[in-house]
């Protein structure tokens, strides 16, 4: 089959790999039927080293189960699935917690020897635990939505969770990406009357105001701090939702949140510390989030997505075929693409 | 009147300072029964630069209120009242959510010219919202523990409750100064089956063994860090409560806690910056805690003291007089005594 291999930066490849198989009886074959291009690819295509060897890549898609594991009984060939950017067994008592992201038997996609997402079939490890049924068919107009399940709408989920985001808290979101207009929708599902968005580019921000952001504040910074503060009566809010990863992003966070309010994040961060010193202990800040294990969320979002009430899948801003994922990557990366969707 | 005056490390002075008078109308005087040290008192004497002048310090104190402003309402001469060691209005938005560190027309003792709590009286800006009356005898045999309500088991306590401590989590508590014992005190009162108690003084930590610790962890760094691994399967505690303020201290709390977990700090920060890159990301590790709202705990844990539930003034085990001020200040620095009392 065809899958995506990254060599270094700016060094995308689609290249024949070997079909996956069945390897242990709790495997599942999945058939992609739509995968995408995440943020955090950037990171890798910004700045690996270029290596000899390729190096697998991709960890969000949905599909058709081809085959089955002896062991796998809550799928049958045929369910068009989704699978969380983790995989895990859904059982161990992290993940009955809701934190599949640490299950004990669990692991990440494109990683030792395992398939990514960003190619023509995957095999599933503990496909009884990660897969989740949509009950919709392989030609369903709400592919796109139920794709982001994958990871930037239930990342987003997560970040407001983590916040504490309620119909009482006011809320920041740091970050005009998928991740963050992800975040809005999120906030304003769990109530937030009032969401501010800081971010530059204004197709995004237009989307995150039908998405639900009340106010948007294009400023960076401290002109951006300095805007929220006015929008706050000085105070900032009660959550600030930081989905970018950077160290400025974090330190505007930590600048913009109320006293005892709650900064949480899903931006995986490219920096090493936190500045947390003693304005924030005085403030008592809290520092909250992390990666979003996906897999705890789909359940709960699922219904609305198929029913119509909301459309996370419109982040989706380009499509491509599988030929076409290195232009996909440049797109995101030059910023002249939102979010590339994939249709192998 | 005489209070204590500090001038730089390691010269703190008893002195005469001018005697607290009614200044507006929402003021009470205090006459000091007992106040004490605390351990952040003696950062400035570790480390202050030496100036010409003194300034007053410390703001631990319970006493019997001796004259009120015209608008104090809930306070007459001669009860017996402790003070947290912020005052607050205890009103406003900040302090109706418990917040009153952050009151909008709150401060800190022994700062910009106010009372500090070492001396014979106090001047109480914001009295109704800041004294609490004891509805005990200038004589009680309670004493002792009731000051601690001024801050160091409120502080022990709100770090307990922001790490979400209850009958399900297994906790650590780093540090066996007073604020860690009353951590232990806190976490025990909180419903925690599972304490470890990271501290290597003996006297101390048999005293955490009194108030709940079940478990001692006497190594530091690295070594006891590979201890609490072994304690708890190589998983680390639910939640770890950081109770001393310097960087070592914050790495092991953030090397012993779950995935999913949550560190919550109180000891003040002798750093900037916290270790919370990726692995901390990737563990959905949450940094909370900050300074203590001493006085929206007070009212709950009166009770308890009062009818002998819990005694958190066994953390006392030394009392001076004015005088012996200074050689009570050596002898925490010293660690010759954990926690000294004063009796002016």
């Amino acid at each position: 089959m065809r899958a995506t291999l990254i060599y270094g930066a700016g060094d995308v490849r689609v290249e024949n790999v070997p079909d996956p198989e069945i390897k242990l009886p709790t495997d599942a074959v999945v058939r992609v039927l739509r995968s995408c291009v995440c943020g955090s690819d950037l990171w890798p295509y910004g700045s690996k080293p270029h290596a000899e060897h390729g190096e697998r890549i991709g960890h969000e898609f949905l599909g058709v189960v081809e085959d089955t594991g002896s062991e796998v009984s809550n799928l049958q060939r045929g369910d068009v699935v989704v699978a969380p950017f983790v995989w895990a067994d859904n059982t161990c008592d992290f993940c009955r917690e809701g934190l599949q992201t640490s299950c004990r038997h669990g692991g990440l996609w494109a990683a030792e020897g395992n398939d990514g997402g960003q190619g023509e079939a995957v095999r599933v490890p503990q496909a009884d635990g990660t897969l989740v049924k949509l009950g919709v068919g392989e030609d369903s107009a709400l592919l796109p939505s139920l794709l982001t399940l994958s990871d930037v709408f239930p990342t987003g989920y997560h970040c407001a969770v983590k916040g504490g985001v309620n119909a009482r808290t006011t809320v920041t979101v740091i970050g005009d990406g998928a991740v963050g207009l992800s975040a809005v929708l999120s906030a304003k599902r769990l109530g937030a009357e009032r969401v501010i968005l800081m971010g530059r580019h204004k197709d995004r921000t237009d989307l995150g105001r039908d998405f639900g952001a009340t106010d948007i504040v294009a400023e960076r910074g401290e002109e951006g701090i300095e805007r929220i503060r006015e929008l706050t009566g000085g105070d900032g809010t009660h959550v600030v939702l930081e989905c970018v990863g950077l160290a400025q992003a974090m330190d505007t966070a930590l600048s913009v949140v109320r006293d005892g309010g709650t900064v949480s994040r899903v931006g995986a961060p490219q920096y090493e510390q936190v500045n947390l010193g003693f304005p924030s202990f005085m403030g008592n800040v809290t520092l909250t989030g992390g990666v979003a294990p996906a897999r705890a969320y789909i359940e709960d979002l699922l219904p609305d997505i198929l029913d119509g009430t909301i459309e996370p899948g419109r982040v989706f801003d380009r499509t491509v075929g599988l030929d076409e994922v290195p232009a996909g990557y440049q797109a995101m990366a030059d910023r002249t693409a939102l979010k590339v969707l994939i249709k192998p």
